[in-house]
């Protein structure tokens, strides 16, 4: 039956919805590459086989499809710990930077972007304060509720630790672009152990 | 005595290296805005009130230029705590971060060259890759140091500590330059006591 089933045809505007994606995963890949600055609009066109003048049909400005870009990132390499119920937030974090490891191409984007958005009127800029503020208040809400379960070690700040959770992060993916023998779910881990106390195995069981 | 002192007379050398000093600060301001990939040497050649050519004199190339930039801020911001003896390795964490919130500039150069540096044949790379193995070297021997006076606390793996000192630092740095209000220095502070058991009087005392 399979062999037999016509391929399903596409409207235009299915067309246009996987053209516009194709272009933002190539984009994805020229500015992991190169940089936001140092990638073209011309090496994206290149890289999906376009002309420039077609891919301005789907994006208007470089500044659309960075924007494009981020967001496309943020759904594949979702750093927000907030899976099903079940997982406790340090395993959740841990896991999910064991899971970046196998992506180190999300992880340099990320990089380079968050570096080049410290630049003058950077269209990145307003993506990072959003991002780092809006994960602020997650993880601190996450570690308010292991307070109420008196999970948190004594004399933990709630908000500070929530930074120090992102810094910490971000901060080792660097060292690990550039030296992949860092341990970077150890670096995590080992934070986490020294705010949390494990939960009992019913909590922590996955 | 000072009012009629004659104005010491410079040789040609002492002038070039002047120049190049002032050619490198103004380096270090257009990238700090711009990025080195966004900054060019015209920008740079304006900031100082040269030609462009009379800049090649002192500087080849871009990269040439870039290298003697980043070796001025870690003159500038030296993050390797190693100053004279009588403080302790922590507290000499805690008032660099501190010291470090004067010159955002210098931050700012650091963040954006940082992850500019993840792109493809980048001349900042190697740069950076030799910087954090050699701070996470030295922080590590501090750690040891402390260790063997039973001042860390137990568990605590000295590489990956090492490693999560600098992770930690470079990444509330990307947060605090985007949102002033983060407190890194509390946040430097906050982890370093998880780390740490505080010193004797006379230890501590700097």
């Amino acid at each position: 039956m399979e062999a037999t089933r016509q391929p399903r045809r596409r409207g235009p505007y299915a067309k246009s919805a996987e053209r516009r994606r194709s272009i933002i995963d190539a984009a994805l890949d020229v500015f992991a590459a190169r940089g936001y600055q140092g990638g073209s609009l011309q090496d994206v066109a290149d890289a999906v086989g376009m002309s420039q003048t077609s891919l301005l049909h789907h994006f208007p400005t470089k500044r659309h499809l960075l924007l494009a870009v981020l967001e496309r990132r943020d759904e594949l390499g979702r750093t927000e710990p907030r899976a099903p119920e079940g997982r406790d937030f340090p395993t959740r974090i841990v896991d999910r930077v064991r899971l970046n490891e196998r992506v180190p191409g999300l992880i340099e984007l990320y990089a380079i972007l968050c570096g080049e958005a410290m630049t003058d009127g950077h269209p990145a800029r307003d993506h990072y304060t959003d991002r780092f503020e809006r994960l602020r208040h997650e993880y601190a809400d996450q570690l308010r509720a292991l307070q109420e379960q008196g999970r948190l070690r004594d004399g933990v700040d709630v908000d500070r630790a929530a930074a120090s959770i992102i810094a910490l992060w971000d901060g080792i993916q660097a060292q690990w672009l550039l030296d992949r023998s860092i341990d970077m779910a150890a670096c995590l881990a080992d934070y986490l152990d020294l705010i949390i106390r494990p939960g009992t195995e019913s909590e922590s069981a996955g």
